[in-house]
């Protein structure tokens, strides 16, 4: 862009780390906003350089697996999932792969359940985080300090709470990569003026009637957790 | 689910149609909303089964090209983006396609400047309808009438405005397909709560300053879409 302030432009190389059943939604959203950053370079990563399909069916083509990833990235972004995400629990190369980016300078992010991985990683012992509120109590289970907010920094990690929080982490995270001014360019680009047709985006806001339904789909949930997490203390 | 009530089940037949340098937040926000409701079947189309680019890189594998795609689909969703989509008012089989499916009992819906294509096929002339900001009063070269709403429904056509508009207007569509009581779990599941870190999100909220240099950025776009309405006319 010509006229471009010249504290638009960085650098940042950006990897979004996807596995089978994650949520798009996940991840697309803060893809949205930190690609704006301009001169970012933001790529999908994977196990493998196959297809990956998410929790809806959405079929993403990662550009690396995790082998090829650059191996010091500024930003990692870590979507979540339901059952995908226990999957990927047990996945020790993905996981050994998080846990070492995570030793660097990397800047190790994550939005709803993607926030388990980090901690299976070891990256959560004794920070504040949150997570998709169905799974905000289990990151106890590796020893983080669960914190009911919209998205969570504590040093060099932040995490997102459920699926549309990573619109808001993404945004802030602008933000902080440039300048108030330029998040605000990147808010009207995406026309970001939400006008939820309902307020229930939050267990209190949903009360105890959507809640009793919703928590019905979830029993077990957190036992799954913690029984997946003992494999971090083996 | 055991134990789920009668009236949450369905059988939609859910399009999204993608092209090259589509903007991929505008299909994967209403695709979050849409693919919860049960026993609906969502798939992508494009042009053909070739992998497509967002415009911010993301890779997506289609489910059907054009000519194996549904013909008779219950909802078609159709993202917009900013040079892509103005390729793609160009692309006669793509334009061709939803004005076909368009014709019939299909609810043609669409995120962004993806109305600008329900335009180029014919299916908003004398209709009210919305688009990103920067694209809403172009709307007019297809006979549409601008409306500055969050998202327009008339007759067939449903319309939202930029990028995360895709959010509420796919929440509200899950509302009008089940029921008030079911949207607002699928609200939950989301944690739609929406916390923007500015408020920026119009170009009335996000002010002179801001708005002088984002409009800087589409110089000339009314008048590429103008002169690409004329193909319409021919």
């Amino acid at each position: 862009m010509s006229g471009m302030p010249a504290d638009w432009l960085g650098n940042e190389r950006i990897l979004y780390v996807v596995y089978p059943k994650f949520t798009a939604l996940d991840m697309v959203g803060p893809h949205y906003m930190l690609s704006n950053l301009v001169g970012s370079r933001n790529h999908v990563v994977a196990r493998t350089k196959a297809p990956v399909t998410s929790d809806t069916g959405l079929v993403f083509m990662p550009d690396y697996d995790l082998d090829s990833a650059p191996a010091d990235p500024d930003i990692v972004v870590i979507p979540g999932g339901g059952m995908g995400t226990l999957e990927a629990l047990k996945d020790d190369a993905l996981i050994d792969w998080i846990r070492r980016i995570g030793q660097g300078k990397t800047l190790m992010t994550s939005v709803c359940t993607g926030s388990l991985l980090l901690g299976q990683a070891g990256l959560l012992r004794g920070r504040r985080a949150t997570s998709h509120w169905v799974a905000r109590d289990s990151l106890a289970h590796f020893g983080a300090i669960p914190v009911a907010e919209r998205w969570v920094e504590d040093g060099p990690v932040i995490t997102g709470a459920g699926v549309t929080a990573g619109l808001d982490f993404g945004l802030s995270l602008v933000a902080k990569r440039r300048n108030d001014e330029f998040a605000r360019c990147v808010q009207v680009l995406a026309e970001y003026d939400p006008h939820p047709p309902f307020q229930a985006g939050t267990p209190e806001k949903a009360g105890p009637t959507t809640m009793a339904t919703m928590n019905a789909m979830f029993v077990g949930f957190d036992d799954h957790i913690r029984h997946l997490a003992e494999r971090q203390r083996r």
